[in-house]
């Protein structure tokens, strides 16, 4: 036993350090590398992940896979979760024929430039035919996995979702959905009534300050810059090569210094959770954050639940350091602001409001065409209907509609919840932690490092060593209780526009 | 040999992508890795030298490499030079038992950080016994090499010497060496003389503006950002992935914001290089920079004549966009606190007049210790009276003396000839160019583009293909002549200090 669990650990070091070159190129590819080269470095990427892939369906491992498997009483907690996790994976894999993988593969790297050209000339027809591709394989690969004695029972979108959020089932997700639907479309149509105007402008910002702030930022909310960095890409994303390399980027806009202020916090909120990973995982695959919906609860507390929290204003406000564009502006005025509810088109513009509606559109499109219910050639209308339906608003274009997030053309198919499921876990969260917490205090007086004590000890320490469920109902006392999001954003927005 | 030549494109596309990975994590190491987490973008360093080491010397790859050696008249130029190069590497490699290879290897990988060490505790003791053994495997590689039948009449040093520059000969360096000491020790000390003092001090530059006006400048020598990036560390550098993705760094000091002036030159001038090298070279191991004396030439060339040249501060002057700080100065006083000549231990900070003193001072230690002459106990001493006798100054500690410098950590030795030979080249080329253009116009009217063409036209677009002597010859009608260096630092230093 002692000799084998040498071995895996081994091999364990080889995939953790594969994997980190992967991030580390990836990384590259997006804050550094000149665009020209992109031919290059995918290779590599290639490469290092053929080889990972090796590694994964080795006889070497799997053969120590079901060993553990077989003596599942005699090893320790830890190393019980990563067998359990490498066998689902290396299970999962084995269902797909090689060369079915590869042709996808393929597909996957080819379809992130048409998506991108067909964008640009606002044409879903460009992408129609990958996206349509897409999905095929997709739902094909799902139905593989229903040949495996747990999946029998579970439908094609079910097995989707439970690659992102454990548990996760379409029944569950249409109660969540519905219970949203039908208090917040109501909501939003009161508050946009009532919400008064206001012809207050941010005034810009140089792109070095905003650089520099950023940073500050990201400190004052508790990112240790001696194990991490800060970079610019596109679209800003948080990557882990380990717990003391962690890296985020930000993207400025001059004109708009609140754009960068968010996502900074956001990915802060990212960061932190993966630095805050338990030390005893180190040597472990645990060594990261949770599922995608834990990590985005991490993200989103950090973003919604204190960026937009009056009282961190007032505590931002007290440093001094805020720009001078922002720090003149009277608190009340502020808040307004970073809360102001819009009907638009674009997701990643959403506010916190209507961010779940958009959400839920994408929800109702992946599983009906999971379903077969509805034909890809038929999205871009679909997606207006919906569009019109909860948000009250159409698309100018498709660019603007079905074609605005890259998702789908990454092979990302039911991920979109795990957005939703996280503004919902943070808002449970964040009513736990405030029986422990004077939050509005802490906030106030800036002692950010207290309420990131407080999600090491109870999420960010555990990694992936416990499956979200558990984590939640251990921190909470109860499973996905989508009431305090709804509780939260009644609270807030009802009170902020009396 | 079609079918081989096929096969050989597909192994040197394996290669090329293997030192492109190792170069991206270096460059990753330098400029954004957490210092914590050095030990794993080590072992992945190690991981891929590892592969490539094994695909250099692979029976597959020699078997074609001997093929092709044996039909040598049958093949293209391009191939044959790559045939050359790897054939001698090869060879080389071969000479070398590889478990001392692997233990001069982790000797190596454990130096820097003990040579660190000594150097900030300026504890010479420290780092003894590593240069020591550093030195000691150095001398015993060199003597296997003796064995090849080209190399027997060799010394160890020339060994050396032809690791960074072919052809070069310790009689040759000699000569070299002792024309310049004989003309600058003594013109160093008239031009101390005469030298007035100024006290004017270049005002502090807050780090932001320095950063936007390094990549302005860095553009404005022709540098192409489209292809390629710029970073900061610790210790300057340029680096090319490919020359679709050249990056370079530079230190940023608030104080002394002609430092980071400086350093954007010299490293623009290694940038454009590797980004001119010619496209037939693109899927070759040609595609990069000659011999380290040929591409030390391009960047001094660019630091020192065109970036300390009068003209080409009339020219900035005229953007207005430099620094207020140094715009306001006028360009008389600008231009001598540029070239100040000064007496300091510390090679980097030094003066073009006084740098090639400091290669003086390390190429004669280097040989007598290769030659047994020297012992490594003694280096602090002997380094002092070096110094002492060329400089005139004696350095406070070894930190400002023997152990200023990492090259010799990371077992470089021979490389520092390298430094002046480029300032020597550079003079030579620069006398041919000015049979071609008219420089001083050009620098007064910004049109360095002119400049750039002429260096890929002659040079550049070489690449790998040609060894620099035939370069030199070529581009200005004879082998290296270090009168021309010395001239030209007479006409400059003596004007200036009339």
């Amino acid at each position: 036993m002692k000799e084998r669990i040498k071995i895996f650990r081994e091999l364990i070091k080889e995939k953790k350090m594969l994997t980190a070159m992967e991030t580390l190129i990836e990384w590259d590819i997006e804050t550094t590398a000149s665009p020209k080269n992109a031919e290059l470095l995918s290779k590599m990427i290639g490469d290092i992940s053929m080889r990972n892939y090796n590694l994964s369906t080795s006889d070497e491992l799997n053969a120590l896979l079901s060993f553990f498997m077989n003596n599942r009483t005699k090893i320790n907690k830890t190393l019980k979760k990563e067998v359990e996790i490498l066998t689902e994976e290396a299970e999962r894999i084995e269902t797909i024929p090689p060369k079915e993988y590869q042709e996808y593969s393929e597909l996957i790297a080819k379809s992130h430039s048409v998506w991108q050209e067909a964008k640009v000339k606002k044409d879903f027809g460009i992408f129609k035919k990958n996206l349509k591709k897409i999905f095929e394989f997709t739902k094909k690969f799902a139905k593989y996995e229903q040949n495996l004695e747990k999946n029998k029972n579970k439908s094609v979108y079910d097995i989707l979702l439970n690659h992102y959020e454990k548990g996760m089932t379409t029944e569950k997700l249409d109660i969540f959905f519905d219970g949203l639907k039908k208090e917040i479309v109501p909501l939003l149509k009161e508050v946009l009534k009532k919400q008064k105007k206001s012809d207050i402008k941010i005034e810009k910002v140089d792109i070095n300050t905003q650089r520099d702030f950023s940073k500050y930022l990201s400190q004052y909310l508790g990112f240790d810059f001696t194990r991490g960095a800060i970079g610019e890409s596109a679209h800003p994303f948080t990557t882990s090569i380990n717990k003391n390399d962690v890296r985020f980027t930000t993207k400025y806009t001059e004109s708009d210094p609140l754009s960068a202020f968010f996502s900074t916090v956001h990915e802060t909120g990212h960061g932190i959770y993966e630095q805050q990973v338990g030390d005893n995982l180190v040597e472990t695959i645990l060594e990261t954050g949770g599922s995608m919906g834990l990590h985005e609860s991490q993200s989103r507390f950090y973003e919604n639940i204190i960026g937009r929290n009056k009282s961190f204003w007032k505590g931002l406000k007290k440093t001094k350091k805020l720009y001078p564009q922002l720090q003149k502006i009277n608190i009340d005025t502020l808040y307004s602001i970073i809360n102001k509810v819009e009907k638009s088109p674009i997701r990643i513009e959403a506010d916190e409001l209507t961010y779940s509606l958009h959400i839920m559109v994408r929800y109702e499109i992946e599983k009906e065409i999971c379903e077969d219910k509805i034909a890809i050639e038929d999205l871009p209308k679909i997606w207006d209907e919906k569009m019109r339906e909860y948000l009250g608003i159409t698309p100018k274009n498709v660019s603007q509609g079905v074609l605005q997030d890259v998702h789908w053309s990454c092979g990302l198919i039911g991920y979109f919840p795990s957005y939703a499921l996280g503004s919902a876990y943070a808002s449970q969260i964040y009513h736990t932690m405030k029986k422990d917490l004077n939050v509005e205090e802490i906030l106030e007086k800036g002692e950010l490092p207290l309420i990131q004590q407080w999600l090491e000890n109870k999420i960010h320490k555990l990694g992936l060593s416990k499956d979200t469920n558990e984590i939640i109902k251990k921190v909470t006392g109860q499973e996905l209780n989508p009431t305090y999001y709804i509780d939260y954003l009644k609270y807030k927005y009802l009170e902020l526009n009396k």
